[in-house]
């Protein structure tokens, strides 16, 4: 554990008017999204969408990175549970993601999230959430899961119902990044804007779209657009979700997780590499 | 009741080689689309599809644009029966619509829909059943419902299976419209041509290939292709517009839907915007 | 049958690192799927799965294209065995193609198809099946089977599994070609090259990329990632494919598939065709 991580509070709440503005608040690390920031945003988010004077949320990193994914120290938490007997503790820790995903799709308030840097693994599966992606030109996507012998498990169904099976696939079997150019044409995110800076103007501009419908007739709304979508919708996603927390803990405790933690610490190419 | 609307036909109707071309003809309402023009649609629909010689259908509206969405005439209707204690007359108005885009998407025939100027709400659902959209580089799409305090229920579900969930959140949530280059980009409609005239010649080349095409073989390609779509195929669909009708009745009487409506005709902003 | 076909293989194989190339071989019917070709790739499909030192399968068409789909003289043998007493014998066929779409979107091995001339039919529903798709930019993709009075029959659900249904029925209703840029836009394939020289390139890139990542986290992600989409998931596909082959059956021995193969032999227009 991080001895920052325990002073400093892993995610910033600010409110605004009609929104509330959380910022991801572990820039040393990318925003690496630990078990203790995964805990602060339900709480946000439950707080938040209880309150009726806040009908939008906007999501955003510190230092120039929206998020780099899942946090190393909470995998070695993981792993020393495991050790002490507590065998599902690795799918444990998977599925809490997940269910901050599903948390995340389905909140009544409008949700925007404003992406620069890097927006990986875990991070791009937050974003997939969103009502509204804003990405600056810098941005870079990528589900790098596989190259270190694991699976983007929980990501998985909601990169799914954003982009497509097939568009799913291709980013994360081939590991490249993608630029926000190529992220809007995909349709992960809905708009792109040149600098870091234009990201505010634009939240702001979404913030005044929101602030002219009707909060409740928003909310309703979005349900039923959630609703008619078959991968979005019903119980199939919840079970989907179990399963991929199940191959995750295969996944990461089998040879090739091992393989690929090890070499992802000692910089150098995993052993499966093709000479 | 408007006058016109009882001397005029809400629909024109005409037949040319093995098309039937439909025209909305309310231009002063921008073709909002009125229970009697519904009615007639449905009407058009099933006698073309029943007559052997007819393979398309064209549909496009009167006076520069194809439609504004619902009429206001039709919803004060509504609201005198349910003061007369016909406590499902929204909802029953709101379901017939939905029908209306059932069948128009489920049509033997192909359809082929010239947009511009304005596709707002039903009018944008009835844009997102047919088999080929042309837009005209003026047209502007959107789906303002939740400005007024009310959900675009029956839409929803065609939207979504239009464009996904994810841009048909951006779409309805944000509430801003969408020009055709991104109709375009989003596959909305499936082409653009530059201006109105050109919208002519787009229709007859393509009732050109469809002449080309075994009428019979078109049909059953287009059943098994909405089949191969959850999200339009089986039972799930029916019961999603029977619970959106009561969930835009529910909106449109609830206090939201009283302020949006009296604000709307009022021409003053709602209560419920920030200051 | 063609005595070419009984001297020469109808699929080209070969092993290279971590990859086989498959190479469809018919260059004088545009590698026509013939019922050969099916059957072979099966086999080099599931020999390939089964190789642990095999990672990623290359598919491609020798003679500048990729395939025009079907092949005639299995739809003659066919015909004949329905002479004969045979009475599924079109539907068998059909199924069987069916069988290897699901083979081969379900292939633990990542895929690749290089795309050039000719990408038709039964050719373009393989496309569709593949991980990575890259065009040349002289590439052409059509559903053309509604001009000979058939159904692109098994065909379908992996056209709308990968563009969806809207897009899958403006291509195979108004029955003309796209070039490969549009392809890109509907997401029919995920990059484009400039020209077929670039093909291999492009090809060998993703082969390095791939080989960055765990083989068996690779083949875990693409099943999850094809489980979460429920028109790749589930029965439902089964149930829909011997449907197809049933509505292919029919078509083709009805009046308009009888009308639309003569019509094409005797290169004239179908008689369906308006004057």
């Amino acid at each position: 554990m991080n001895t920052e991580d325990t002073v400093t509070a892993p995610v910033l709440s600010r409110r605004e008017g009609h929104a509330i503005f959380l910022t991801l608040n572990r820039p040393e690390q990318r925003n690496a999204l630990s078990l203790r920031m995964v805990d602060a945003l339900l709480e946000e988010l439950e707080s938040a969408g209880n309150d009726p004077a806040i009908r939008a949320l906007v999501l955003r990193g510190t230092g120039g990175h929206f998020s780099a994914g899942a946090d190393v120290s909470d995998m070695l938490n993981a792993q020393q549970l495991v050790e002490r007997g507590q065998e599902d503790a690795f799918e444990k820790l998977n599925r809490r993601f997940g269910n901050l995903l599903e948390r995340f799709e389905r909140s009544p308030l409008v949700t925007i999230v404003a992406l620069e840097g890097s927006i990986m693994g875990g991070g791009l599966g937050l974003a997939c959430t969103a009502d509204i992606a804003i990405a600056s030109r810098n941005a870079r996507f990528s589900l790098p899961e596989a190259r270190l012998g694991l699976v983007p498990a929980q990501v998985a169904p909601f990169v799914v119902a954003r982009i497509g099976q097939s568009q799913a696939r291709r980013l994360a079997l081939a590991g490249a990044s993608i630029d926000a150019a190529e992220a809007l044409r995909l349709g992960l995110v809905h708009s792109t804007v040149t600098d870091c800076a234009a990201l505010d103007a634009a939240v702001a501009e979404q913030l005044t779209a929101v602030g002219r419908c009707a909060p409740a007739a928003l909310a309703t709304t979005k349900r039923l657009l959630l609703d008619s979508d078959p991968a979005a919708a019903g119980p199939g996603r919840e079970r989907l979700l179990d399963h991929a927390a199940r191959l995750f803990s295969r996944a990461v405790q089998g040879a090739e997780g091992r393989e690929g933690t090890r070499a992802f610490i000692e910089k150098r190419p995993a052993g499966w590499q093709p000479q």
